[in-house]
């Protein structure tokens, strides 16, 4: 990381360098979707993001700039941001990078993010025009997320990210679960039952495992002031179920 | 915290942003407590600090901005702010948050650090007067922090604080150990005695237990180029005793 | 850390900081060494970069500001720089820091970092003239790294930093492996031998043992899509051995 900064610094001193996350698991395609769709949303028009989690670099698959809602994303084409489009949206502008020109003059086969991103983002920070970079392309690799499957009686889905806190956020969408307020819900979370629905933490003792709505908008499963992955010992890809009762 | 960092770019795209910790133990207002006594006044008067250790986030619990000394603060009003106040200094502003039109539109229920203090943060960084955020308030919860009892021929505290080398801060203020300078004193962890006193840790062997002066000038129970946490296997809240002999 | 910022923040509101690496084992100046240099070539010239692994801090050991191929570093005189110094190079300049008038009026025993390095910074990135610091030297401590055995028919060198991925890098140039690219080669990292010679970790499926050259251009062995140092249960300082069949 250090090095890409340095080249990101030697093309552009003035460059504005913010660093959102080195906690994402090596290879982890889809832990990078769900932290993307969580933060860049809350990110200015026209900040560029640079996401290298490429457990490809070095073999054929290509490094792509999209523009997505305002958004300037450099990613490899392994899908990583293609959580991004749900909802039917569609990016404003995908390139493929064909241009070393804009890279390091001597390209490692492992270390992409030092020879190839960074001195495309620094390139791009000065202003330029991104059409230089390489061809656009209208196919790239999608990464399919796990779907929830929502009926009038029953919300099954999967813990999809545990945070940092150890809780457990799942593909469960909070409007649905919000829909059942003032009904009796059974909450199984594998053969765990979970009594308790809260609107935020501090309503249940420290320690009470909880149901909330998440930060971004999905089911949540917390134990107050603990750890829930730890708690209840799961990972992500946990099945979740609510039914109405 | 990059949807944190991405609001208050949102707002102000020049702000000056500095990650001061991410090591904090979520809900643990007292390693706050110690942490920000320990960095808070090395920084610039005027400077901004948004503190969002805060497990009572989405209760009842105020938000407050602070002016202390010439620093700015928004935090929980939980308390891990008040260390500050040792002394009997007051701050010379104390204010409630209490103007959504500085928050975010919607406000979730457990991220207020991101729909919350960073458009605050934001709205201040920009030079918005402070006045407008929210009523004057002259109570706040304030945290009691364990407090060492010292006579002429003993000091009795406690460990508050292991930093990242495993070294051991505890609550004995420097100067009445420094006035035993030249008296032989029996040093206690618990049941380990400690038998080397040193002004600095390069003066003993690597492995040697030692006893000097912290950084931020209290009693403090290293192991040269060890972990001094592990190698007694104590935590936080261990008492320390110095006994003149 | 937080606190070295604040003193630089005190006297240098503009300054422009990056945070290279907090992921350094405390005194393991080997590792500083090589992290040095796999990552301050990238920099640009005229950057000023703050090394504070300092096992020796408050001793009578010197603090060093140096000028090294268009970079500038202040280091304490333990070594951990003079990696960088490696095929003959000569640093430009090399002075001791004599002068408190630039330094915290107090200076703590233990935390050099805050009390001298960072307010020296400060005025560097102001414009102070170095020779204000203090007098040059022409002696300093070198660190020596192991060096590798290199014959015509067998290359033998050692583990020499593990990185985030747990990717073994070794000292064996990677020169003098791609000399051997057609020949048949035994590949030994102690009793374990590797089969799979790669360019990229993408030529072989996950899992796979490889060998291949690191991104700093030496040879290393990877686990693809795994964790090497993890798999084979080594450590810096485990040989390896390249043997021409």
């Amino acid at each position: 990381v250090a090095a890409l900064k340095g080249v990101l610094f030697s093309i552009n001193p003035e460059v504005r360098l913010l660093d959102l996350s080195h906690q994402i698991l090596p290879q982890n395609l889809r832990q990078v979707a769900y932290f993307l769709r969580a933060t860049l949303p809350y990110f200015p028009a026209g900040s560029l993001h640079v996401v290298v989690v490429d457990p490809s670099v070095g073999t054929a698959r290509d490094i792509l700039y999209v523009e997505l809602a305002g958004l300037r994303l450099l990613a490899p084409d392994n899908g990583c941001w293609t959580a991004l489009l749900e909802d039917g949206r569609q990016p404003e502008r995908v390139l493929r990078l064909a241009e070393p020109r804009y890279w390091r003059p001597t390209v490692s086969a492992t270390l992409h993010g030092r020879d190839i991103f960074a001195p495309v983002a620094g390139h791009l920070s000065l202003g330029l025009d991104p059409a230089l970079l390489g061809p656009p392309v209208d196919h790239w690799v999608t990464l399919e997320l796990p779907q929830p499957r929502l009926s009038a009686s029953e919300l099954l889905g999967e813990i999809v990210f545990i945070d940092d806190f150890g809780n457990l956020i799942s593909n469960i969408p909070g409007p649905a679960w919000r829909a059942w307020e003032d009904r009796p819900v059974r909450i199984e979370l594998i053969d765990h039952v979970i009594d308790r629905r809260v609107w935020t933490y501090g309503e249940a003792e420290p320690g009470t495992p909880v149901c909330l709505v998440s930060s971004v908008e999905t089911v949540e499963i917390a134990v107050v002031q603990g750890h829930a992955a730890q708690h209840f010992g799961v990972r992500v890809g946990t099945p979740l179920r609510l039914t109405l009762e």
